[in-house]
C-alpha cells in the first residue's frame, strides 16, 4: 500500500480510522432474509476496500472476504448491455429514478411493462434479456463471470452456487415481474431462462478489494489505468455513474446523493460500489441492511468516507 | 468579459456557437398553457447565459430579457429555508425522486401528506410555509425577493404582478395540493397565505444573465466569489446541488443526469439554471416545453454545452 | 302502529328484540373525530325504525333523537339531481366502486378528475355542482332541505349549522377534492359555493324515523306508498337502489352486500339507510364507525334483521 | 317447453324477440385476442337460453353451440371451494369490487398479495388453489367438471384441450400474477399447477342451454328444483349471487347493476350467466367484447330481458 498521494490524503489513514469509528456499530440492520442462504450470512462482518487510479489500494476491517454481489452486479451486466446494443438499449428501459421499492410490480403496470431504469429488479431481468441476445443461458453466465474477473484482474472469482440455487427455489417475486414483463412483449427469451442467466450473476462472490478494482474503470473516465485498458467510453463511464447517482440505491438515492455525493449501486447482500471520479472506486460491505433494502453500515461508511476525503462530485 | 481562460475552452465562442447551432431549432415544444400570462409569451426566444467563478460571463441570444423563473425559484426558496430550520426542514419533505409528475397528488395521499422533494410543487409549497414562519405574507415575499436581488447583485429585479394575479386565478391544482397537505396538518399557515407567497416566488422575473449570476454560489462551494461573501457552508451547496441532480427536473431528471451531467432547476416559464460546480453558473432561456414540463429547447442546449465544454459532474 | 302484517313477520317484536341483542354491543366503534361536532356525540346512542310501504312503523331506541345524516343526504342529492339532469348525469360521474377510501384522490388523478360514482365525496361535489344549476348556495340548499321535508313528510327537519360550520372549518380533504376536480374543469361553480352547499345538505339532522319515512319511495317503486304520489319512476328507484348497493358503503360496499344483501347508504355520523324493496325502509344509527367510515352496530344490526325477516335481494 | 307461466310472460315470445331485436347488432364488439384459440371463434354467433325454477326453458339463435366458458367458472368454483372450506375462504380473498381490470396487479401490491375477490383473475387463482386442497391437479379437474355435469344434468359438458393448452401458452400474465401471490405466501400449491387447473376450468366448453341450466340453483334459494336436490344452503346461494352483482363483470359491474339490475358473471369467450332469482337462469353468448372484457350484444341482451320481463333485484 502506497503512503499519502498528491492530493494529501492519507487513504490508508482514513479508512482505517472510519472503519474503527463505525466498527462500534457493526450488526445495524437486517440481513436479507428472502434468499435462505443469505439469511445465514454472519450479520458481524465489515469490510472497506478502495482504489485510485493510480493504483494507491487501502483497505480495512473483512476486505478480502467474499460476498455475494447481488445488485451490484446490475452494473456490469448494463455495461455488457450497453457495449452490445449501444444507446438502443433504452427502448427497453427507462433512465428514472423508480419511486417505489426495487420489486415494485406497480409502476410496470402503469408503464405497459417497460421498466424505469436498469437497477431496478425488472429493468435488470431486461438488461439480461438484451445481454443474452444469440447466447446460450450457460454462454451468458459465463460471458457476465469473464467480465467481472478481466474487470478485477483476478480469475478466482466464482458463482456461489448455492446462492444462485437458493434464489432461483425462492425468487417468485422475480418470477412475477418476469412474466409480468413477458406479458407485455418484452422478453425476447423465456423468462425461465433469463432469469436463471439473473440469478447467476447475482449470486457472483467478490470482496471487497475485487470489487473496488472492478469499478475502477468508472472513476477513471472509462479506463483501466493500472493496465492501460479502455473498457468503456469516457461519455458512457459518465453516463454509468449518472443513472448510478439517480438510481443506484434503489428509493434511498436520492437520500444517499444527498448525504453522500457519490455514485453507488448497492446489492441486498450488503455491499455497496460507490464511485468518486478521478479519485477512487470504492468498496465497502456489512449485511445488515435498512428499510430500502441498502447496507445500512455501508451507507454511513461512505458518508463518513466522503466527508473526510471531501470526495463529492457536487463541488 | 474575458478572454480564454485557464482551462483553455473560450467560453464566449462556445456559447455563441451552441447558441446559433441550436437556434435553427426555436419553437419547438409547447409553451406552458396553464397560465394565461405565460401562454402570451413568443415561443420564439432564446437566451443563454454563464458565470464562472472568475466572474467570466458568456452570453448568447436573448439572455437580458426577463422571463418568469417559475419553479427555478424553488432552489432559491430552499436556501431560504435551510438557511431559516436548517436540517430539521427535512422532517417536513422528503429527497426522492418523485417518479411522477411534478403537479401530482397520488403519492402524497400515499405517503400521507409528505412531498417527496422540495422540488415538486407540493413540496416547494411546503417549504414555502417553513419559510414563512414569523412573517406575513408580505414579509415573505419580500424576504424572498430581497434574495434574488442580493444573489443576483442586481436591485431591478422584480415580481411580475400579471403573472402572480394569473396564477392565483387559475392554481386549481395548487389550491388542490395544498388543502390536501393542509387536511394531513402538514402546512402551519392558512393555505391561501401559502399558496400567495408561493406564486409570487414562482412569477418573479428574471433574466438569463441575472440568474446565472444568481446561481453562481452553486458552482463555488457556496460562496459568492465575486464579491466574497459566503452564502451557505460547502457542504450544504453540494447538498442543495444532489437534489438539483436527481429531481430538478421532474420527471425527467435522470434522462437529464444521463444526458447532461449537471445539477440543474427547471422552471414552466422555460428557463434551466445549471450549475457546472468549480466551473460555472449557466442559464438557458426558451419557452417552449417538453412532455416533462422542461424546456425542450433548453435541455437540448445545454447537452450541446456539456459536450463542447466536457463540463460534468460524473467525470 | 298495526300487528303483524300478512308476511308474518311481527316487525314490531323483530326490532325490539335485535335492537336490544345488539344493544349490549352500544358503543363500539370510533366517532367520527375530523369534524369537531360530530366528535362531541355521544357514542352510547342507538336507534332503528323501519316503515312499511303499507305504512307500518317498527321502531326501537333513540329513534326520535336526530342526527347529522352526513352521506345519507348523498342519495337524496343524487335523486334531485337525476330530476334535473336525467341520465346525462353520468357523463361527469361514473357508476362503478371505487376500491378506495371514501375520501380518496388517488382515483381523481388516474381518471382526470371524473369520480367514480355519486356516493364517494368527490362524486357528490360533482352532483351537488349538477343540483345548483341556476341557483344561488342559498336556494340550493334550500331546496334540498325542503326535498327532504316533503320526502319525511316533516317539516321540523333542520340543519345543524354548528355542524356546518364545523364541517367547512375543517374540510380540508374535501377542500382539495374541490379545486383538483376544479383544475379539470369538472365544476360549473367555484369551489367554496359547491362546498358550501355540500356541507350543508351533509349536516342535516334527521331522526332514524324520519329518515326511514324518507327512503320510503325506494322501496316502493319509486312512489310515496302513503300520501299516493310518485317521486320518480320506477326504473330510477331501482336503479338508486342498485347504486346503493354497489357503492353505498365504502369500500365495504361488497362485504354489506354479501353479509345483508340490502341496498345501503351510511353517514360517517353514524346512520345507515337500508332499502328492502317492496319491503321496508329502514334507518339505523349508532355513532361507532368501523374502518371503512360506516356504523359498526348499525352494520350488525341490519345483518341481524335481514336474516331475522328473511330480506334480500338475492333470492 | 311451458307456454306463458302464472307471471303472465311467455318469455319463449321475449327471449325470441330480444334476441332478433339484437341480431341486428351481431359481430359489434372485439373477440379476445390474448388467447389464440379464443381469437379464431367466428364473431357472427349470438344465443340466447333461460330457465325458470318450474323447468320453462327459453332460447333463441345459438342457444346450443358450445362456447367457452372462461371466467364464468369461477361462479362454480367458488362454489366448490366455500363447500369445501366454509366462510374460513374469506381469509384468503376478498369480497369487495376491485376498482381495476380484471387482471390488475397493482391492488395486489398494495394489499400484500390479497385479491380483492374471487372473480378477479388473482381472486380466482388463489380460490383454485383452496379448490384444490388434498387432490392432485388432475383430479381437481376432475372434480370440478363433475360438478359443471351434474349441475347442468348433462354428461357431455367436457374441457377443450385446445383452449387449455392455448392458455397455458399465452398466459404471462396470469403466471404474474400466481408466482406474485406465491411470493407473498399466499398459494399452498405450486404455481404451475394452480394455473394447469385453473386454465383447464376456464376451458369447459358449454352451451348457453347447459349453462343456464347449470345456473338455476343460483335462481332458486341454492336447491336444484328440477330434481329437487340442495346444491347450497339459501343463504349461501343469495351471498354468492351478492358477489356477482357487486363484482362479476369486471369494472363495469356497477354499470351493469344499473343497467340490467341482475347478479352476473361474464367470462371473455363472450359468456354471461345472469340470475333472476325466484324467476330465472339466464345466459346469453355473443364472443364481441366490450372495453371492459364483456360481451358487448350479451349485455344489451340482458338489458332488453330485464327491461321486457321486468325483472330485477331492485324492486
Amino acid at each position: 500500500m502506497a503512503g499519502p498521494k498528491a492530493s494529501g490524503l492519507d487513504l490508508g489513514r482514513i479508512v482505517s480510522e472510519v472503519h474503527d469509528e463505525l466498527a462500534t456499530r457493526i450488526g445495524e440492520g437486517t440481513v436479507a432474509d428472502y434468499i435462505p442462504e443469505l439469511a445465514r450470512v454472519d450479520p458481524r462482518q465489515f469490510g472497506i476496500a478502495l482504489v485510485t487510479p493510480e493504483g494507491e489500494v487501502a483497505a480495512a476491517g473483512d476486505a478480502d472476504r467474499p460476498f455475494s454481489i447481488q445488485s451490484i452486479s446490475k452494473v456490469f451486466l448494463l455495461t455488457l448491455a450497453l457495449g452490445r446494443v449501444g444507446e438502443s438499449l433504452w427502448t427497453r428501459v427507462g433512465r428514472e429514478p423508480s419511486g417505489s421499492p426495487f420489486n415494485s410490480i406497480v409502476q410496470l403496470e402503469h408503464e405497459a411493462g417497460r421498466p424505469r431504469n436498469p437497477f431496478i429488479n425488472a429493468g435488470a431481468i431486461v438488461v439480461t434479456d438484451v445481454a443474452m441476445a444469440g447466447h446460450s443461458p450457460r454462454e451468458a453466465i459465463g460471458e457476465i463471470l469473464r467480465f467481472m474477473r478481466y474487470l478485477a484482474d483476478d480469475d478466482d472469482i466464482a458463482i456461489d452456487r448455492a446462492v444462485a440455487a437458493s434464489e432461483l427455489d425462492t425468487g417468485a417475486r422475480n418470477q412475477a415481474l418476469g412474466w409480468f414483463m413477458r406479458s407485455f412483449g418484452r422478453l425476447d427469451h423465456e423468462v425461465e431462462k433469463v432469469l436463471g442467466v439473473y440469478f447467476h450473476h447475482c449470486a457472483i462472490a467478490m470482496s471487497c478489494r475485487q470489487m473496488a478494482r472492478a469499478g475502477l474503470f468508472l472513476a477513471a473516465s472509462g479506463r483501466d489505468p493500472l493496465r492501460g485498458h479502455s473498457v468503456v467510453r469516457p461519455a458512457r463511464a459518465r453516463r454509468i455513474n449518472a443513472l448510478m447517482l439517480t438510481c443506484g440505491l434503489y428509493d434511498a438515492s436520492g437520500d444517499f446523493a444527498y448525504r453522500v455525493g457519490l455514485p453507488a449501486k448497492s446489492g441486498v447482500g450488503g455491499g455497496i460500489l460507490a464511485v468518486a471520479p478521478g479519485q477512487a472506486s470504492i468498496c465497502v460491505w456489512a449485511p445488515g441492511l435498512d428499510a430500502f433494502g441498502n447496507s445500512r453500515l455501508g451507507g454511513l461508511t461512505l458518508e463518513a468516507l466522503a466527508r473526510r476525503t471531501g470526495w463529492s462530485v457536487f463541488g
